[in-house]
């Protein structure tokens, strides 16, 4: 099955040396979710252009949507556009229009610096929000977005339904039986429903039971039947939930 | 200057899903940095054969430790070591002295899937440490550790001596001058000191500064000289800390 699917990319050197907690991976894996997403791929990577670059360069081939988070400011270690421009071969350039728009929202406090924020890939595409004071700027099927969570956040949501997918279909069961005791029923399963993901998760920290296992796919028959597969071979009196 | 450097591979379909939240990478991330070594990349994929094997291949050859999360059970979905195996051309077999123990340890209840945490890659080094019933698997100077938080963490802290280096030198500036007024004297200092990392990061829910600058290297007069550059850069009237 075609399924659209989503890699996220968190730039920025303050993230891996922690700095700085990341939260947009977090808040994106959620939505995404939401959405009927699949997503992919997280990589996390340094203020780095080459390393941007190629890395932006594979996923944008590899995935539906790839999200960017970070390294959009007017500083030095701001080198995302940089990244953006080395994966597709392109140039920065001034865009006339937002150049504009800063000119009219500084006015006589502008200053050289400011106007760096006009500075784009050329073919970069401008999303414009009709709440937002600034558009979301995408280059094909990658989305950049600010670092800071809260505009992150303010962003995405602001265009979140263009990505709206299929919804997933997800069935639970969960066990008192050990990882031991039902991995040939999983892997059974898993073979004869070749595009349900069978997930199993063992915890260590609670009485009530020892195996979350998870069923799910796009297609609420399969997932369905997959799920009652597994009921039939499970030991019956050891299921303590399923849902 | 050669640099210690790690990556973080963290493995499971769950994680992307939003069915677990991911917390191992951002343990390492704060011990990582109290050891002096330089985390680059993170990276999360799903349970893929093809694809742990892949980012293992290069991630092994481009950094000093690669430390893994996941993927390490009985059950069908838990394939890292096939990926460990895909990654370094070689094959699954049943390490004698593992299965031993595994017959030691279950005794008359041990059945086939009990085995199946004997088999690891030909070539793996066992790293084995006192105070663990299970030793640590290694394949070259990839880490592989368990999923589990409270394994991870226990697993990592056994071991994470081996891979102190020195330390870092951070120095900060925090600033009501915001970062258009600044980015300039940023970029300056940055090119005059390439061997210190300068980080600007804005804030827009503070009201006492507006950008914290990071000076940070394992230079300690290098980053001294580089930090005392920026405050004679900086407004001295707008400097509201610095450490």
């Amino acid at each position: 099955m075609n399924q659209t699917t989503a890699a996220i990319l968190i730039i920025g050197d303050e993230i891996l040396s922690g700095k700085t907690e990341e939260k947009n991976a977090k808040f994106l894996i959620s939505e995404l979710r939401d959405l009927g997403v699949s997503l992919r791929l997280i990589t996390v990577v340094p203020d780095d252009i080459d390393q941007i670059g190629t890395t932006l360069s594979d996923l944008s081939k590899r995935f539906t949507y790839v999200f960017t988070s970070g390294g959009v400011g007017p500083t030095h270690d701001d080198v995302t556009l940089l990244g953006v421009c080395k994966a597709f071969n392109t140039k920065m350039h001034r865009h006339p229009e937002i150049e504009l728009a800063l000119r009219n929202y500084f006015g006589d406090k502008l200053q050289e610096t400011h106007l760096r924020m006009a500075e784009v890939p050329q073919g970069s595409i401008f999303i414009k929000v009709a709440e937002l004071r600034w558009p979301i700027l995408s280059y094909q099927n990658v989305y950049i977005f600010p670092g800071v969570p809260e505009f992150f956040k303010q962003k995405f949501t602001a265009i979140k339904e263009r990505f709206r997918a299929s919804e997933f279909y997800l069935k639970l069961i969960f066990t008192k039986q050990d990882e031991f005791d039902i991995a040939d029923h999983l892997t059974q399963v898993a073979k004869d429903y070749a595009q349900v993901s069978i997930g199993s998760y063992p915890v260590f920290d609670r009485e009530d039971y020892k195996v979350k296992v998870t069923i799910e796919s796009k297609d609420s028959q399969a997932t369905e039947s997959a799920f009652n597969m597994l009921i039939s071979l499970f030991d019956k009196n050891q299921i303590v939930r399923s849902e």
